[in-house]
């Protein structure tokens, strides 16, 4: 949860790409471009810290940790085509169709999901943490990034367009788009590091906790922060007109359950004793954070 | 390679959908509408039966087998797309997106490249064959599946659009988009059983002579098949403009091709003795289809 880390995180995904310089150069730039555009590496630093608190390796957990970063890149490049949110901007860059064209952003987001299960299955990978541990970690990936996980919430979003919904259909839309690769983040960890169930069930607190609560900040930061000054002070996500956590509950109730979710989230870190400081200070830190 | 494993193979595939009727259910029917669209079946009737010429139990490789068919459906479906071949029709009927928009067959292509990995390592298929063997196909599948493999030939398709390739960019190409799988089922069959590496070698050189015979016998079929009379009769892929094995070879020299390929693929199969009958009929039929 640091500098340092981050940028280990950085030189891992780098050297998991391919590299190439043949007729796939086009593809193995496009993969790059949008892997290596920054971003603030939340999900493998959950990876690497659950596998740290609960007694592993967390060098033997680098390819899960950068697994789980693969998912999340190919889905936004996906979710930026033109067929889904139609974005031009990514993170204050051409988003990666606009740079190499809808059919290689699509392929770069294939082959990066692809890659995710590849970095997690190679033979160096296995034999570092064990076949078992491997498989299962890898799984739980799987399960998560699929139709009953991330993809899953993405459809209902699409699905929800333009409507208003019920705090049950938000929580259900971000629990799938946002929560399960949080959720496999922190139970990989563990499984990496060869926990048991108590500890198991404490990540899950954990991550669904912290999950709503970065949810819950965004809409807040479309209200009260700098999106406020762009008119998107009235509690609706003004692009599409749908309902968020800010139009459901209000602006004191959403601050008073993400306090609420953050103290439980913290609370939950007990079964790790003094190691998890870094998680609960993650945990505050992503709570209090003003982007 | 009976009609009986074909509906094994259907029933099979069938359950590991998603089937909830809740707010993501045109994404489940999507995924559906192309998995059980028919087809051959071929990559996965490969992997059960060598697993079954390696002495290992057919039934456990199931998984593994539809695998490797869901991941040769979401590949179609992504090729369909607009931006990608733009097609309206496949095997007769309205591509995915024709059906359910583009939005939908995108998610729906992630959906089912994931859930191919979902299905490997549940606990049950896992629990099945034992994580070494679990992680160690998986890892082949991605590995085919990937930027290196399907996807590495689809760029290499994409980027030589129009133009006249070599023989050696057309095997190039052909080896990723279409051999990379057939490589893997095979090699996945053997690793479910258990195999060793002389069984291995003599599956690489079945799966990759099938494989690119094949191909020949798709290109021959454009000239000398139905297709014919549709105008497609000048050993040139009449939509692209691009090369073939027949305006590179020849006609004469294609077919001399495909004979010394399948002759090379059954002679392969003489470590397994005499229960490899079924893979030599195999390979022959593939070399006579008339579609």
């Amino acid at each position: 949860m640091n500098k340092l880390e981050i940028q280990e995180i950085e030189n891992a995904l780098e050297q998991y790409l391919p590299q190439e310089k043949d007729l796939r150069k086009n593809l193995f730039e496009s993969m790059e471009y949008s892997l290596m555009a920054g971003g603030k590496r939340i999900r493998p630093q959950l990876v690497l810290e659950f596998c740290r608190v609960c007694g592993g390796d967390a060098a033997k957990a680098m390819p899960f940790a950068c697994a789980v970063e693969m998912i999340h890149s190919y889905s936004l490049i996906h979710d930026d085509l033109p067929c889904m949110d139609d974005d031009d901007l990514r993170r204050g860059k051409p988003t990666n169709h606009k740079v190499y064209g809808e059919a290689i952003a699509l392929l770069a987001g294939d082959a990066l999901l692809t890659l995710a299960f590849e970095t997690m299955l190679s033979p160096a990978s296995i034999a570092a943490v064990g076949a078992d541990r491997a498989a299962r970690a890898a799984g739980e990936l799987a399960k998560a990034a699929g139709a009953h996980g991330m993809v899953g919430g993405q459809i209902i979003d699409l699905e929800s367009e333009d409507k208003q919904v019920s705090l049950e259909v938000l929580e259900k839309m971000d629990e799938g788009k946002t929560g399960a690769l949080i959720l496999a983040s922190c139970r990989m960890g563990c499984i990496l590091a060869g926990a048991g169930e108590e500890q198991l069930r404490a990540a899950d607190v954990y991550a669904r906790s912290i999950g709503l609560a970065f949810q819950i900040v965004d809409d807040l930061l479309d209200v009260t922060g700098d999106a406020a000054l762009l008119g998107k002070n009235t509690g609706m996500d003004s692009e599409r007109g749908k309902s968020t956590y800010v139009s459901l509950l209000g602006v004191e109730k959403a601050r008073e359950t993400v306090e609420r979710l953050t103290q439980t989230a913290v609370d939950a870190l007990s079964v790790f004793g003094d190691s998890a400081k870094e998680l609960e200070e993650f945990a505050v830190a992503l709570a209090r954070r003003d982007h």
